[in-house]
């Protein structure tokens, strides 16, 4: 946020105040105290809010009616809250954004149940946005970020493929973005060219966003992120950075143990993680990150130049220049 | 299935086929290969395809597109299909069916993922149906089914009360049933009213349907149903058939130690669930169930006869006469 501050823009902070609205009205007073209050917390509990600030700002660029894009931006955010339900619950994760998380405290029953609720009030807002072509997309990305879980789950641990990590990211979060931007396109009647650039622009969007989460992993320190330095590595999962460095270093005994699938042996993860933070491959993963930005603003500049267009420049440049 | 078969009706047998080619499509070969057996086993296990059978048939006699018949099967099937998966994962359940339950076999994460796959797939069949007031009744109903689940889960055992009862398996069981009929209704371009008559019957069909299966977890052998007999009171949940027992005898000592919050004593339930099958409760808890399944009828019979709305009788009938 070098230039400008985006929230100064008119009516940004006021409808994101709406989308946080809308999505904690579905917490009804007929729900349990206990699970109303674990609602409500994890609905406001915030975060980046970066899909529901795309969102605003590329729909009131576009001229989109207010109304949709209110709920737009409430059911991907809704869609993103409940899988990270679920995933916190799969990893068994405590901490998230520096809370405790719903697993936490819940026992697992709770929690599968509280992201299907979310999961159901995703579906309800998204079908209230009233297209049909936006609820078949919203229903894909679904199965497409599932899917994606799913394979990392069976066989995805140990692989180190440039083809694999691009699909693995893309299912986790290109595909939201893409589709974000996508019904952004559709609810501002945009032509169908026009609506294929924008899905387009939130791709790049999403994978310099999650390139960016995967340098971070190496760079930030525990308290920022809420969980040790490496993770990914350390759960068997090679992101970018580090599959720069193996092909950087393919030789060297710490990569060479990993590769043969030594990655929960501590020592060679250690080494490794140390190894990285001090080479030149998360400079070149930023770089790719960096590389997918420009792609993102390239499409954006095709549009006409206001204010919104100007934040969504900032907010896309802060993607890559992040530092949590 | 007393009179005729109702599986000789025309294209009832071909179009429940074609329900399940349906479901079975969105198992793609890009799963692997662990998961793609497990979801086709999931969804050909095939269970009694109640919902499925009612939406083929009061769609036919309605004279819906077939097309969207099968999309709507397909769906609220699928529906169905993913809330027993994690249901069985919450319950610990380790047959269904006489087959072992996917958590049997594996992990939490990956049986609560499939889950989720199977969640977006619904969602996905339901939009293809191309209606937004379906998909919306859709993501409702799956929101009054978790809601359910939920408040089961965190205050419903060892509570009696007939409102909550009523409740409680309009959640878990009529609330779908209820969707179904009314989504036949509306992709037959019936009247509003008749929407809601039909919505009505659904209503009626799926609390008939909940009971007895209450009324069964008392009366079925083990073998049948594959859990030991009085599961629901096992587990501390009190259906229509205690309820008339409570109701009559206030006074008996191992009622009192029930209501105490004894149910994990396995000496009064035992003594309990004895008494009740030796009682009139089971009885009139069917007399209950007949009394739904003749308010649906009433319904039925206002639309023109023909040879599925016999067979939907039949099948209206078969809700309260089974045995397993």
């Amino acid at each position: 946020m070098s230039t400008m501050n985006v929230y100064a823009i008119p009516l940004l902070q006021e409808n994101l105040s709406l989308i946080e609205d809308r999505m904690r009205s579905r917490v009804s007073p007929q729900h349990l105290p206990d699970l109303r209050a674990a609602l409500d917390h994890l609905l406001s509990a915030g975060g980046k809010r970066i899909r529901p600030t795309v969102i605003v700002l590329s729909g009131t660029m576009l001229g989109a009616p207010r109304e949709k894009i209110i709920s737009l931006g409430a059911a991907v955010e809704m869609l993103h809250t409940a899988t990270l339900v679920h995933d916190d619950l799969i990893d068994g994760a405590l901490l998230r954004r520096g809370m405790p998380t719903l697993n936490a405290r819940w026992s697992p029953a709770a929690t599968v149940l509280t992201g299907d609720y979310l999961f159901a009030c995703a579906a309800h807002l998204a079908a209230e946005i009233g297209s049909l072509e936006i609820m078949e997309a919203f229903s894909e990305t679904l199965m497409v970020i599932v899917n994606g879980e799913l394979s990392q789950l069976f066989g995805g641990r140990g692989l180190w493929s440039r083809e694999h990590y691009y699909q693995r990211i893309y299912a986790k979060t290109a595909s939201l973005f893409e589709m974000s931007t996508r019904a952004v396109g559709l609810i501002s009647s945009m032509e169908r060219r026009e609506v294929e650039l924008l899905a387009e622009m939130g791709h790049h969007i999403g994978m310099a966003f999650q390139i960016m989460d995967d340098v971070l992993d190496f760079t930030s320190e525990q308290l920022a992120l809420g969980k040790p330095v490496g993770s990914d590595l350390r759960q068997g999962l090679i992101t970018l950075p580090a599959i720069y460095y193996i092909e950087e270093y393919p030789d060297d005994p710490y990569v060479r143990a990993l590769l043969r699938g030594e990655w929960q042996d501590e020592k060679v993860v250690d080494r490794l993680i140390e190894a990285i933070r001090n080479s030149q491959a998360l400079k070149q993963a930023q770089e790719e990150a960096r590389y997918y930005v420009s792609q993102a603003l390239d499409i954006l500049h095709g549009f006409p130049m206001c204010s919104e267009r100007q934040a969504l420049e900032e907010i896309i440049h802060f993607v890559v220049e992040r530092n949590v």
